[in-house]
Protein backbone atom coordinates (compact mmCIF):
# COMPACT_ATOMS: atom_id res chain seq x y z
CA UNK A 1 0.00 0.00 0.00
CA UNK A 2 2.96 1.94 -0.71
CA UNK A 3 0.73 4.35 -2.86
CA UNK A 4 -2.19 4.26 -0.91
CA UNK A 5 -0.98 8.08 0.67
CA UNK A 6 -0.92 9.54 -2.75
CA UNK A 7 -3.95 10.29 -2.93
CA UNK A 8 -4.33 11.29 0.83
CA UNK A 9 -1.54 13.12 1.31
CA UNK A 10 -0.96 14.34 -2.95
CA UNK A 11 -2.34 17.04 -5.45
CA UNK A 12 -5.32 16.04 -5.26
CA UNK A 13 -6.00 16.56 -1.49
CA UNK A 14 -4.48 19.36 -1.32
CA UNK A 15 -6.30 21.21 -3.50
CA UNK A 16 -9.13 20.04 -2.49
CA UNK A 17 -8.40 21.29 1.09
CA UNK A 18 -8.34 24.52 -0.34
CA UNK A 19 -11.59 24.49 -1.83
CA UNK A 20 -13.30 22.73 0.82
CA UNK A 21 -13.04 25.67 3.07
CA UNK A 22 -15.74 27.54 1.61
CA UNK A 23 -17.96 24.45 0.61
CA UNK A 24 -17.60 22.23 3.90
CA UNK A 25 -21.17 22.42 5.98
CA UNK A 26 -20.03 24.85 8.38
CA UNK A 27 -22.66 23.82 11.00
CA UNK A 28 -21.90 20.50 10.94
CA UNK A 29 -21.71 18.53 14.74
CA UNK A 30 -18.64 17.41 13.54
CA UNK A 31 -15.56 19.23 13.03
CA UNK A 32 -12.17 17.31 11.93
CA UNK A 33 -8.52 18.83 11.69
CA UNK A 34 -5.88 17.46 9.09
CA UNK A 35 -3.63 16.44 12.08
CA UNK A 36 -6.02 14.11 13.08
CA UNK A 37 -6.68 12.99 9.53
CA UNK A 38 -3.44 12.43 8.36
CA UNK A 39 -2.45 10.22 11.94
CA UNK A 40 -5.36 8.23 12.26
CA UNK A 41 -5.40 7.09 8.98
CA UNK A 42 -1.75 7.03 8.01
CA UNK A 43 -1.30 4.59 11.60
CA UNK A 44 -4.48 2.27 10.27
CA UNK A 45 -3.15 2.15 6.84
CA UNK A 46 0.70 1.43 8.18
CA UNK A 47 -0.90 -1.27 10.09
CA UNK A 48 -2.72 -3.14 7.38
CA UNK A 49 0.32 -2.75 5.66
CA UNK A 50 3.24 -4.33 7.44
CA UNK A 51 0.46 -7.32 8.29
CA UNK A 52 0.07 -8.12 4.95
CA UNK A 53 4.10 -7.97 4.43
CA UNK A 54 4.18 -10.07 7.24
CA UNK A 55 1.30 -12.84 5.95
CA UNK A 56 2.92 -12.69 2.58
CA UNK A 57 6.23 -13.31 2.53
CA UNK A 58 7.99 -14.32 -0.34
CA UNK A 59 8.70 -18.21 0.72
CA UNK A 60 7.47 -21.64 -0.94
CA UNK A 61 5.59 -22.30 -2.79
CA UNK A 62 7.80 -19.39 -4.66
CA UNK A 63 5.51 -19.99 -7.48
CA UNK A 64 2.58 -18.63 -5.39
CA UNK A 65 3.75 -16.06 -3.13
CA UNK A 66 6.51 -14.23 -5.10
CA UNK A 67 3.92 -12.74 -7.74
CA UNK A 68 1.63 -12.52 -4.85
CA UNK A 69 3.60 -10.66 -3.08
CA UNK A 70 4.50 -8.08 -5.69
CA UNK A 71 0.88 -7.66 -6.84
CA UNK A 72 -1.03 -7.30 -3.68
CA UNK A 73 0.54 -3.86 -3.71
CA UNK A 74 0.36 -3.02 -7.36
CA UNK A 75 -3.61 -2.03 -7.58
CA UNK A 76 -3.92 1.45 -6.94
CA UNK A 77 -5.20 2.64 -3.51
CA UNK A 78 -8.55 1.70 -2.06
CA UNK A 79 -9.87 2.91 1.52
CA UNK A 80 -12.12 0.26 2.09
CA UNK A 81 -9.73 -1.64 4.47
CA UNK A 82 -9.22 1.17 6.51
CA UNK A 83 -12.77 2.09 6.85
CA UNK A 84 -12.96 -1.38 8.39
CA UNK A 85 -10.53 -1.02 10.81
CA UNK A 86 -12.15 2.44 12.03
CA UNK A 87 -15.29 1.27 12.35
CA UNK A 88 -14.48 -1.82 14.27
CA UNK A 89 -13.11 1.00 16.59
CA UNK A 90 -15.64 3.30 16.48
CA UNK A 91 -17.87 0.39 18.63
CA UNK A 92 -15.27 -0.58 20.97
CA UNK A 93 -13.19 -2.82 19.21
CA UNK A 94 -9.44 -3.87 19.50
CA UNK A 95 -7.45 -3.10 16.08
CA UNK A 96 -6.53 -6.47 15.95
CA UNK A 97 -9.72 -7.95 15.54
CA UNK A 98 -10.20 -6.14 12.45
CA UNK A 99 -6.65 -5.91 10.87
CA UNK A 100 -7.56 -9.82 8.68
CA UNK A 101 -10.70 -8.44 7.60
CA UNK A 102 -8.74 -5.21 6.42
CA UNK A 103 -6.19 -7.50 4.61
CA UNK A 104 -8.44 -9.41 3.11
CA UNK A 105 -10.57 -6.53 1.65
CA UNK A 106 -6.99 -5.28 0.13
CA UNK A 107 -6.68 -8.73 -1.52
CA UNK A 108 -10.23 -8.89 -2.97
CA UNK A 109 -9.57 -5.04 -4.12
CA UNK A 110 -6.17 -6.27 -5.77
CA UNK A 111 -7.48 -9.51 -6.92
CA UNK A 112 -10.56 -7.78 -8.97
CA UNK A 113 -7.95 -5.21 -10.18
CA UNK A 114 -5.81 -7.98 -11.67
CA UNK A 115 -8.33 -9.82 -12.98
CA UNK A 116 -9.45 -6.23 -15.20
CA UNK A 117 -5.74 -5.69 -16.13
CA UNK A 118 -4.81 -9.00 -18.14
CA UNK A 119 -3.90 -7.59 -21.23
CA UNK A 120 -6.00 -10.75 -22.82
CA UNK A 121 -9.25 -9.72 -21.21
CA UNK A 122 -9.61 -6.43 -23.37
CA UNK A 123 -10.91 -4.35 -20.44
CA UNK A 124 -10.87 -0.69 -20.65
CA UNK A 125 -8.11 0.68 -19.29
CA UNK A 126 -8.04 4.16 -20.74
CA UNK A 127 -8.12 5.94 -17.52
CA UNK A 128 -5.39 3.54 -16.08
CA UNK A 129 -2.25 4.56 -14.55
CA UNK A 130 0.88 2.31 -15.29
CA UNK A 131 1.10 -0.39 -13.14
CA UNK A 132 3.57 0.15 -10.42
CA UNK A 133 6.32 -2.64 -10.05
CA UNK A 134 7.02 -6.22 -11.71
CA UNK A 135 5.04 -7.99 -14.24
CA UNK A 136 4.49 -11.90 -14.63
CA UNK A 137 2.65 -12.54 -17.86
CA UNK A 138 -1.08 -13.41 -18.05
CA UNK A 139 -1.16 -16.94 -16.64
CA UNK A 140 0.54 -16.38 -13.66
CA UNK A 141 -0.99 -13.08 -13.17
CA UNK A 142 -4.68 -14.94 -13.59
CA UNK A 143 -3.77 -17.18 -11.38
CA UNK A 144 -2.52 -14.94 -9.00
CA UNK A 145 -5.89 -13.09 -8.38
CA UNK A 146 -7.25 -16.42 -8.41
CA UNK A 147 -4.93 -17.26 -5.59
CA UNK A 148 -5.42 -14.28 -3.55
CA UNK A 149 -9.09 -14.56 -2.62
CA UNK A 150 -8.90 -17.76 -0.69
CA UNK A 151 -5.98 -16.43 0.45
CA UNK A 152 -7.83 -13.37 2.07
CA UNK A 153 -10.66 -15.38 3.54
CA UNK A 154 -8.43 -18.07 5.34
CA UNK A 155 -6.15 -14.94 6.88
CA UNK A 156 -9.75 -13.77 8.36
CA UNK A 157 -10.71 -17.63 9.05
CA UNK A 158 -7.56 -18.24 11.02
CA UNK A 159 -7.84 -15.02 13.18
CA UNK A 160 -10.81 -16.69 15.12
CA UNK A 161 -8.21 -17.38 18.11
CA UNK A 162 -7.78 -13.80 18.78
CA UNK A 163 -10.67 -13.69 20.90
CA UNK A 164 -12.26 -16.08 23.58
CA UNK A 165 -15.17 -14.48 23.43
CA UNK A 166 -17.88 -16.93 22.38
CA UNK A 167 -19.20 -14.97 19.42
CA UNK A 168 -15.92 -14.29 17.71
CA UNK A 169 -16.01 -17.28 15.84
CA UNK A 170 -20.25 -16.49 14.77
CA UNK A 171 -18.77 -12.96 14.05
CA UNK A 172 -15.99 -14.50 11.43
CA UNK A 173 -18.80 -16.37 9.58
CA UNK A 174 -20.75 -13.23 9.35
CA UNK A 175 -17.83 -11.19 7.99
CA UNK A 176 -17.17 -13.84 5.37
CA UNK A 177 -20.98 -14.28 4.38
CA UNK A 178 -20.20 -9.85 4.17
CA UNK A 179 -17.06 -10.33 2.21
CA UNK A 180 -18.02 -13.20 -0.36
CA UNK A 181 -21.22 -11.40 -1.36
CA UNK A 182 -19.70 -8.54 -2.08
CA UNK A 183 -17.09 -9.55 -4.06
CA UNK A 184 -19.24 -12.57 -5.42
CA UNK A 185 -22.75 -12.77 -7.00
CA UNK A 186 -23.99 -9.25 -5.34
CA UNK A 187 -20.88 -6.97 -5.80
CA UNK A 188 -17.47 -6.55 -7.28
CA UNK A 189 -17.68 -9.93 -9.62
CA UNK A 190 -21.03 -8.22 -10.72
CA UNK A 191 -19.58 -4.90 -11.11
CA UNK A 192 -17.02 -6.32 -13.71
CA UNK A 193 -19.75 -8.23 -15.37
CA UNK A 194 -22.49 -5.57 -16.05
CA UNK A 195 -19.12 -3.57 -17.69
CA UNK A 196 -17.45 -6.58 -19.62
CA UNK A 197 -21.35 -7.15 -20.84
CA UNK A 198 -21.86 -3.36 -21.73
CA UNK A 199 -18.60 -2.74 -23.37
CA UNK A 200 -19.09 -6.40 -25.50
CA UNK A 201 -22.43 -5.48 -26.54
CA UNK A 202 -22.58 -1.68 -27.52
CA UNK A 203 -19.25 0.05 -26.83
CA UNK A 204 -20.37 3.79 -26.79
CA UNK A 205 -23.54 3.77 -25.10
CA UNK A 206 -22.91 0.70 -22.64
CA UNK A 207 -20.31 2.53 -21.11
CA UNK A 208 -21.84 5.93 -20.43
CA UNK A 209 -25.14 4.03 -19.31
CA UNK A 210 -22.84 1.39 -16.83
CA UNK A 211 -20.68 4.24 -15.30
CA UNK A 212 -23.37 4.42 -12.81
CA UNK A 213 -23.68 0.83 -11.62
CA UNK A 214 -20.52 0.32 -12.36
CA UNK A 215 -18.65 2.76 -10.19
CA UNK A 216 -20.91 1.99 -7.46
CA UNK A 217 -20.85 -1.90 -7.22
CA UNK A 218 -17.28 -1.89 -7.47
CA UNK A 219 -16.00 0.73 -5.27
CA UNK A 220 -18.76 1.58 -2.83
CA UNK A 221 -19.98 -2.16 -2.27
CA UNK A 222 -16.60 -3.29 -0.66
CA UNK A 223 -16.92 0.43 1.15
CA UNK A 224 -20.26 -0.31 2.65
CA UNK A 225 -19.01 -4.00 3.37
CA UNK A 226 -15.75 -2.54 5.36
CA UNK A 227 -17.60 -0.86 7.49
CA UNK A 228 -20.22 -3.39 8.08
CA UNK A 229 -17.61 -6.04 8.65
CA UNK A 230 -15.21 -3.93 11.14
CA UNK A 231 -18.49 -2.83 12.87
CA UNK A 232 -19.39 -6.98 13.49
CA UNK A 233 -16.10 -7.56 14.33
CA UNK A 234 -15.90 -4.75 17.17
CA UNK A 235 -19.19 -6.39 18.94
CA UNK A 236 -21.09 -3.63 17.47
CA UNK A 237 -25.18 -3.67 17.56
CA UNK A 238 -26.74 -4.49 15.00
CA UNK A 239 -28.18 -0.76 14.50
CA UNK A 240 -24.92 0.24 14.60
CA UNK A 241 -23.76 -2.00 11.74
CA UNK A 242 -26.09 -0.63 9.73
CA UNK A 243 -25.44 2.98 10.18
CA UNK A 244 -22.05 2.02 9.45
CA UNK A 245 -22.82 0.17 6.41
CA UNK A 246 -24.66 3.39 5.12
CA UNK A 247 -21.42 4.96 5.84
CA UNK A 248 -18.77 3.48 4.17
CA UNK A 249 -21.57 3.39 1.34
CA UNK A 250 -21.56 7.16 1.30
CA UNK A 251 -18.20 7.42 2.00
CA UNK A 252 -17.03 5.04 -0.98
CA UNK A 253 -19.43 6.79 -3.69
CA UNK A 254 -17.13 10.07 -2.18
CA UNK A 255 -13.93 8.42 -3.10
CA UNK A 256 -14.94 7.40 -6.16
CA UNK A 257 -16.61 10.37 -7.45
CA UNK A 258 -13.91 12.89 -6.10
CA UNK A 259 -11.30 10.88 -8.27
CA UNK A 260 -13.33 11.07 -11.60
CA UNK A 261 -12.33 13.78 -14.18
CA UNK A 262 -15.22 16.06 -13.68
CA UNK A 263 -14.93 16.01 -10.30
CA UNK A 264 -16.20 20.04 -10.03
CA UNK A 265 -19.94 19.43 -12.04
CA UNK A 266 -20.03 16.43 -8.78
CA UNK A 267 -19.35 19.06 -6.17
CA UNK A 268 -23.21 19.30 -5.43
CA UNK A 269 -23.62 15.69 -5.54
CA UNK A 270 -20.44 15.03 -2.84
CA UNK A 271 -21.69 17.91 -0.84
CA UNK A 272 -24.98 16.08 -0.71
CA UNK A 273 -23.31 12.79 0.33
CA UNK A 274 -21.04 13.96 2.93
CA UNK A 275 -24.49 15.37 4.83
CA UNK A 276 -25.79 11.79 4.78
CA UNK A 277 -22.37 10.03 5.64
CA UNK A 278 -22.21 12.74 9.06
CA UNK A 279 -26.03 11.71 9.78
CA UNK A 280 -25.31 8.16 10.09
CA UNK A 281 -22.81 8.79 12.28
CA UNK A 282 -25.23 11.20 14.98
CA UNK A 283 -25.83 8.25 15.92
CA UNK A 284 -22.74 7.48 17.73
CA UNK A 285 -20.57 9.87 20.76
CA UNK A 286 -19.91 12.84 19.70
CA UNK A 287 -16.10 12.28 21.14
CA UNK A 288 -15.53 8.63 19.37
CA UNK A 289 -16.44 10.05 15.45
CA UNK A 290 -14.11 12.50 14.87
CA UNK A 291 -11.15 9.95 13.51
CA UNK A 292 -13.83 7.45 11.06
CA UNK A 293 -15.88 11.33 9.88
CA UNK A 294 -11.88 12.71 8.63
CA UNK A 295 -12.51 9.76 5.78
CA UNK A 296 -15.21 11.94 3.90
CA UNK A 297 -12.79 14.71 3.73
CA UNK A 298 -11.39 14.30 0.49
CA UNK B 1 0.29 -31.08 4.07
CA UNK B 2 0.84 -30.98 0.34
CA UNK B 3 4.72 -31.53 0.33
CA UNK B 4 4.43 -34.07 2.93
CA UNK B 5 1.86 -36.23 0.02
CA UNK B 6 4.23 -35.45 -2.56
CA UNK B 7 7.30 -37.14 -1.40
CA UNK B 8 4.85 -40.24 -0.46
CA UNK B 9 4.07 -40.45 -4.15
CA UNK B 10 7.52 -39.62 -5.51
CA UNK B 11 10.37 -41.18 -6.64
CA UNK B 12 10.27 -42.99 -2.97
CA UNK B 13 6.89 -44.15 -3.21
CA UNK B 14 7.40 -46.29 -6.42
CA UNK B 15 10.54 -48.13 -5.17
CA UNK B 16 8.85 -48.75 -1.92
CA UNK B 17 6.08 -50.17 -4.32
CA UNK B 18 8.28 -53.06 -5.50
CA UNK B 19 9.78 -54.02 -2.12
CA UNK B 20 6.02 -54.98 -1.26
CA UNK B 21 4.88 -56.80 -3.94
CA UNK B 22 5.24 -59.30 -1.52
CA UNK B 23 4.19 -58.30 1.62
CA UNK B 24 0.40 -56.89 0.65
CA UNK B 25 -2.18 -58.69 2.61
CA UNK B 26 -4.22 -61.02 0.01
CA UNK B 27 -7.58 -60.09 1.33
CA UNK B 28 -8.49 -56.94 2.96
CA UNK B 29 -11.07 -56.64 5.55
CA UNK B 30 -13.27 -54.74 3.63
CA UNK B 31 -14.86 -55.98 0.70
CA UNK B 32 -17.68 -53.89 -1.07
CA UNK B 33 -19.75 -54.65 -4.34
CA UNK B 34 -20.55 -52.52 -7.03
CA UNK B 35 -24.30 -52.69 -6.35
CA UNK B 36 -23.63 -50.68 -3.35
CA UNK B 37 -21.19 -48.17 -4.85
CA UNK B 38 -23.78 -47.10 -7.37
CA UNK B 39 -26.35 -46.88 -4.61
CA UNK B 40 -24.89 -44.90 -2.27
CA UNK B 41 -22.64 -42.45 -4.81
CA UNK B 42 -25.72 -42.23 -7.02
CA UNK B 43 -27.58 -41.07 -3.22
CA UNK B 44 -25.09 -38.45 -2.48
CA UNK B 45 -24.59 -37.50 -6.22
CA UNK B 46 -28.24 -36.76 -6.46
CA UNK B 47 -28.54 -34.59 -3.48
CA UNK B 48 -25.57 -32.69 -3.75
CA UNK B 49 -26.71 -31.87 -7.75
CA UNK B 50 -30.37 -31.34 -6.14
CA UNK B 51 -28.72 -28.80 -3.58
CA UNK B 52 -26.56 -26.87 -6.42
CA UNK B 53 -29.50 -26.51 -8.41
CA UNK B 54 -31.68 -25.11 -5.89
CA UNK B 55 -29.15 -23.05 -4.64
CA UNK B 56 -27.58 -21.36 -7.90
CA UNK B 57 -31.29 -20.55 -10.02
CA UNK B 58 -31.40 -18.42 -12.60
CA UNK B 59 -32.33 -15.37 -10.73
CA UNK B 60 -31.31 -11.59 -10.53
CA UNK B 61 -28.83 -10.50 -11.24
CA UNK B 62 -29.07 -12.24 -14.06
CA UNK B 63 -25.82 -11.16 -15.38
CA UNK B 64 -24.26 -13.11 -12.76
CA UNK B 65 -26.62 -16.23 -11.99
CA UNK B 66 -27.53 -17.03 -15.62
CA UNK B 67 -23.78 -18.54 -16.58
CA UNK B 68 -23.18 -19.65 -13.29
CA UNK B 69 -26.17 -21.83 -13.58
CA UNK B 70 -25.07 -23.63 -16.37
CA UNK B 71 -21.10 -22.98 -16.00
CA UNK B 72 -21.29 -24.99 -12.71
CA UNK B 73 -22.38 -28.31 -14.60
CA UNK B 74 -19.90 -27.65 -17.31
CA UNK B 75 -17.44 -29.41 -15.59
CA UNK B 76 -16.05 -33.04 -16.02
CA UNK B 77 -17.27 -34.77 -12.86
CA UNK B 78 -15.48 -34.76 -9.76
CA UNK B 79 -15.83 -37.22 -6.80
CA UNK B 80 -14.22 -35.11 -3.96
CA UNK B 81 -17.56 -33.77 -3.25
CA UNK B 82 -19.13 -36.73 -2.53
CA UNK B 83 -16.45 -37.96 -0.68
CA UNK B 84 -16.56 -35.00 1.34
CA UNK B 85 -20.26 -36.07 2.61
CA UNK B 86 -19.42 -39.63 2.61
CA UNK B 87 -16.95 -38.89 5.02
CA UNK B 88 -19.49 -37.14 7.33
CA UNK B 89 -21.35 -40.00 7.77
CA UNK B 90 -18.65 -42.47 8.17
CA UNK B 91 -17.58 -40.20 11.22
CA UNK B 92 -21.45 -40.04 12.22
CA UNK B 93 -22.56 -36.89 11.29
CA UNK B 94 -25.98 -35.59 9.58
CA UNK B 95 -25.18 -35.41 5.85
CA UNK B 96 -26.76 -32.28 5.40
CA UNK B 97 -24.47 -30.67 7.51
CA UNK B 98 -21.63 -31.33 5.12
CA UNK B 99 -24.38 -30.53 1.85
CA UNK B 100 -23.17 -26.65 1.75
CA UNK B 101 -18.93 -27.94 2.12
CA UNK B 102 -19.74 -30.63 -0.82
CA UNK B 103 -21.27 -28.00 -3.02
CA UNK B 104 -18.43 -25.39 -2.24
CA UNK B 105 -16.34 -28.11 -3.37
CA UNK B 106 -17.73 -28.51 -6.33
CA UNK B 107 -18.10 -24.79 -7.07
CA UNK B 108 -13.86 -24.46 -6.52
CA UNK B 109 -13.75 -27.49 -9.38
CA UNK B 110 -16.05 -26.15 -11.30
CA UNK B 111 -14.11 -22.65 -11.34
CA UNK B 112 -10.67 -24.11 -11.46
CA UNK B 113 -11.27 -25.82 -15.04
CA UNK B 114 -13.55 -22.48 -16.06
CA UNK B 115 -10.68 -20.91 -15.60
CA UNK B 116 -8.11 -23.61 -17.72
CA UNK B 117 -10.43 -23.84 -20.50
CA UNK B 118 -10.58 -19.53 -21.69
CA UNK B 119 -9.50 -19.68 -24.55
CA UNK B 120 -7.61 -16.70 -24.14
CA UNK B 121 -5.20 -18.34 -21.39
CA UNK B 122 -3.46 -20.87 -23.86
CA UNK B 123 -3.57 -23.39 -21.33
CA UNK B 124 -3.17 -26.98 -22.98
CA UNK B 125 -6.86 -28.84 -24.01
CA UNK B 126 -5.45 -31.59 -25.52
CA UNK B 127 -7.29 -34.20 -24.16
CA UNK B 128 -10.34 -32.22 -22.76
CA UNK B 129 -13.40 -33.44 -24.39
CA UNK B 130 -16.13 -31.11 -26.11
CA UNK B 131 -17.69 -28.95 -23.31
CA UNK B 132 -21.18 -29.38 -22.80
CA UNK B 133 -24.14 -26.49 -22.51
CA UNK B 134 -23.63 -22.82 -23.63
CA UNK B 135 -20.82 -20.77 -23.69
CA UNK B 136 -20.74 -17.29 -22.88
CA UNK B 137 -17.35 -15.49 -24.34
CA UNK B 138 -14.02 -15.12 -22.61
CA UNK B 139 -14.90 -12.37 -20.42
CA UNK B 140 -18.04 -13.65 -18.82
CA UNK B 141 -16.54 -16.92 -18.27
CA UNK B 142 -13.42 -15.31 -16.39
CA UNK B 143 -15.69 -13.43 -14.44
CA UNK B 144 -18.35 -16.51 -13.37
CA UNK B 145 -14.99 -18.67 -12.19
CA UNK B 146 -14.41 -15.48 -9.73
CA UNK B 147 -17.67 -15.67 -8.43
CA UNK B 148 -17.84 -19.05 -8.23
CA UNK B 149 -15.52 -19.04 -5.14
CA UNK B 150 -17.03 -16.88 -3.11
CA UNK B 151 -20.28 -18.03 -3.64
CA UNK B 152 -19.06 -21.55 -2.65
CA UNK B 153 -17.54 -20.18 0.64
CA UNK B 154 -20.82 -17.91 1.20
CA UNK B 155 -23.19 -21.40 1.05
CA UNK B 156 -20.55 -22.75 3.94
CA UNK B 157 -20.52 -19.68 5.91
CA UNK B 158 -24.60 -19.07 6.14
CA UNK B 159 -25.01 -23.16 6.52
CA UNK B 160 -23.84 -22.23 10.52
CA UNK B 161 -27.42 -22.43 11.16
CA UNK B 162 -27.98 -26.03 10.85
CA UNK B 163 -26.53 -27.12 14.41
CA UNK B 164 -27.35 -25.77 17.56
CA UNK B 165 -23.71 -27.22 18.43
CA UNK B 166 -21.82 -24.37 19.88
CA UNK B 167 -18.54 -26.12 18.11
CA UNK B 168 -20.22 -25.83 14.56
CA UNK B 169 -19.23 -22.54 14.05
CA UNK B 170 -15.91 -23.17 14.49
CA UNK B 171 -15.83 -26.26 12.65
CA UNK B 172 -16.86 -23.88 9.65
CA UNK B 173 -14.04 -21.72 10.14
CA UNK B 174 -11.88 -25.34 10.15
CA UNK B 175 -13.78 -25.86 6.79
CA UNK B 176 -12.88 -22.89 5.61
CA UNK B 177 -9.61 -22.92 6.45
CA UNK B 178 -8.87 -25.93 4.70
CA UNK B 179 -10.84 -25.14 1.08
CA UNK B 180 -9.17 -21.95 0.61
CA UNK B 181 -5.74 -23.55 1.32
CA UNK B 182 -6.80 -26.51 -0.97
CA UNK B 183 -7.73 -24.03 -3.93
CA UNK B 184 -5.02 -20.85 -3.05
CA UNK B 185 -1.97 -20.82 -2.26
CA UNK B 186 -1.11 -24.88 -1.10
CA UNK B 187 -3.31 -26.16 -3.88
CA UNK B 188 -5.23 -26.22 -7.38
CA UNK B 189 -3.81 -22.45 -7.75
CA UNK B 190 -0.40 -23.88 -6.87
CA UNK B 191 -1.13 -26.65 -9.18
CA UNK B 192 -2.21 -24.25 -11.70
CA UNK B 193 1.09 -22.22 -11.65
CA UNK B 194 3.55 -25.01 -12.15
CA UNK B 195 1.38 -26.15 -15.32
CA UNK B 196 1.13 -22.95 -16.57
CA UNK B 197 5.24 -21.78 -15.99
CA UNK B 198 6.39 -25.25 -17.33
CA UNK B 199 4.27 -24.58 -20.14
CA UNK B 200 5.74 -21.29 -20.86
CA UNK B 201 8.80 -21.89 -20.17
CA UNK B 202 9.62 -25.63 -21.70
CA UNK B 203 6.87 -26.62 -23.29
CA UNK B 204 8.06 -30.22 -24.36
CA UNK B 205 10.34 -31.23 -20.77
CA UNK B 206 7.99 -28.71 -18.32
CA UNK B 207 5.25 -30.84 -19.46
CA UNK B 208 5.96 -34.13 -18.54
CA UNK B 209 8.51 -33.26 -15.68
CA UNK B 210 5.07 -31.39 -13.95
CA UNK B 211 2.18 -34.03 -14.85
CA UNK B 212 3.07 -35.72 -11.66
CA UNK B 213 3.01 -32.79 -9.66
CA UNK B 214 -0.07 -31.02 -10.95
CA UNK B 215 -2.03 -34.04 -10.71
CA UNK B 216 -1.29 -34.46 -7.34
CA UNK B 217 -1.76 -30.96 -5.99
CA UNK B 218 -5.07 -30.50 -8.66
CA UNK B 219 -7.25 -33.69 -8.07
CA UNK B 220 -5.99 -35.86 -4.76
CA UNK B 221 -5.42 -32.12 -2.78
CA UNK B 222 -8.98 -31.46 -3.38
CA UNK B 223 -10.04 -35.23 -2.05
CA UNK B 224 -7.77 -35.16 0.97
CA UNK B 225 -9.36 -31.81 1.67
CA UNK B 226 -12.99 -32.78 1.33
CA UNK B 227 -12.65 -36.06 3.31
CA UNK B 228 -11.03 -33.78 6.02
CA UNK B 229 -13.75 -31.38 5.85
CA UNK B 230 -16.50 -34.05 6.08
CA UNK B 231 -14.96 -35.94 8.75
CA UNK B 232 -14.73 -31.89 10.41
CA UNK B 233 -18.84 -31.01 9.85
CA UNK B 234 -19.59 -34.59 11.38
CA UNK B 235 -17.46 -34.15 14.38
CA UNK B 236 -14.77 -36.30 13.96
CA UNK B 237 -12.26 -36.48 16.40
CA UNK B 238 -8.69 -35.52 15.20
CA UNK B 239 -7.40 -39.08 14.52
CA UNK B 240 -10.40 -39.71 12.58
CA UNK B 241 -10.29 -36.28 10.75
CA UNK B 242 -6.34 -37.06 9.48
CA UNK B 243 -7.27 -40.62 8.74
CA UNK B 244 -9.90 -39.77 6.22
CA UNK B 245 -8.12 -37.12 4.85
CA UNK B 246 -5.20 -39.50 3.97
CA UNK B 247 -8.17 -41.77 2.18
CA UNK B 248 -9.08 -38.98 0.27
CA UNK B 249 -6.04 -38.62 -0.70
CA UNK B 250 -5.00 -42.26 -1.98
CA UNK B 251 -8.98 -42.81 -3.28
CA UNK B 252 -7.77 -38.93 -5.27
CA UNK B 253 -5.25 -40.43 -6.93
CA UNK B 254 -6.93 -44.08 -8.05
CA UNK B 255 -9.42 -42.16 -9.58
CA UNK B 256 -6.92 -39.64 -11.30
CA UNK B 257 -5.02 -42.73 -12.54
CA UNK B 258 -7.71 -44.50 -13.40
CA UNK B 259 -8.40 -41.99 -15.82
CA UNK B 260 -5.15 -41.94 -17.85
CA UNK B 261 -4.95 -43.45 -20.82
CA UNK B 262 -2.24 -45.74 -19.94
CA UNK B 263 -4.27 -46.80 -16.94
CA UNK B 264 -3.12 -50.60 -17.52
CA UNK B 265 0.89 -49.72 -16.62
CA UNK B 266 -0.14 -47.72 -13.42
CA UNK B 267 -2.55 -51.14 -12.17
CA UNK B 268 0.75 -52.17 -9.92
CA UNK B 269 0.34 -48.58 -8.16
CA UNK B 270 -3.33 -48.16 -7.97
CA UNK B 271 -3.63 -51.59 -6.28
CA UNK B 272 -1.06 -50.11 -3.63
CA UNK B 273 -3.02 -46.94 -3.25
CA UNK B 274 -6.12 -49.00 -2.71
CA UNK B 275 -4.09 -51.10 0.14
CA UNK B 276 -3.15 -48.06 1.37
CA UNK B 277 -6.46 -46.61 1.48
CA UNK B 278 -8.08 -49.33 2.91
CA UNK B 279 -5.64 -49.76 5.89
CA UNK B 280 -6.31 -46.28 6.95
CA UNK B 281 -10.16 -46.91 7.11
CA UNK B 282 -9.12 -50.18 9.17
CA UNK B 283 -9.19 -47.50 12.36
CA UNK B 284 -13.10 -47.39 11.61
CA UNK B 285 -16.07 -49.24 12.58
CA UNK B 286 -15.60 -52.31 10.26
CA UNK B 287 -19.59 -52.17 8.99
CA UNK B 288 -19.62 -48.67 8.91
CA UNK B 289 -16.42 -48.35 6.57
CA UNK B 290 -18.49 -50.04 3.58
CA UNK B 291 -20.43 -47.26 1.78
CA UNK B 292 -16.88 -45.14 1.46
CA UNK B 293 -14.72 -47.79 0.58
CA UNK B 294 -16.53 -48.61 -2.38
CA UNK B 295 -15.31 -45.24 -3.86
CA UNK B 296 -11.96 -46.98 -4.15
CA UNK B 297 -13.61 -49.67 -6.60
CA UNK B 298 -12.83 -48.07 -9.85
Amino acid sequence: MATAFTHINGQNFISTLHRSNHCRPSGGPIRVTMAQKSSYWTSINDDIDAHLRRVITIREPFSVFEPMHHLTFAAPETTAPALCIASCELVGGRRELAIAAASALHLMHAASYLHEHIPLTDQPRANSPPRPGPTFGPNIELLTGDGMIPFGLELLAKSNNLDDDDEHSDRILQVIIELTRAIGSQGVVNGQYIQAQCDESNPSVGKAGSTRIVTDKKGTELHACGAACGAILGGGKEKEIEKLRKYGFYAGTIQKMSKLEDVEKNREVIEEMRRLALKELEYFDEEKVEPISSFINV
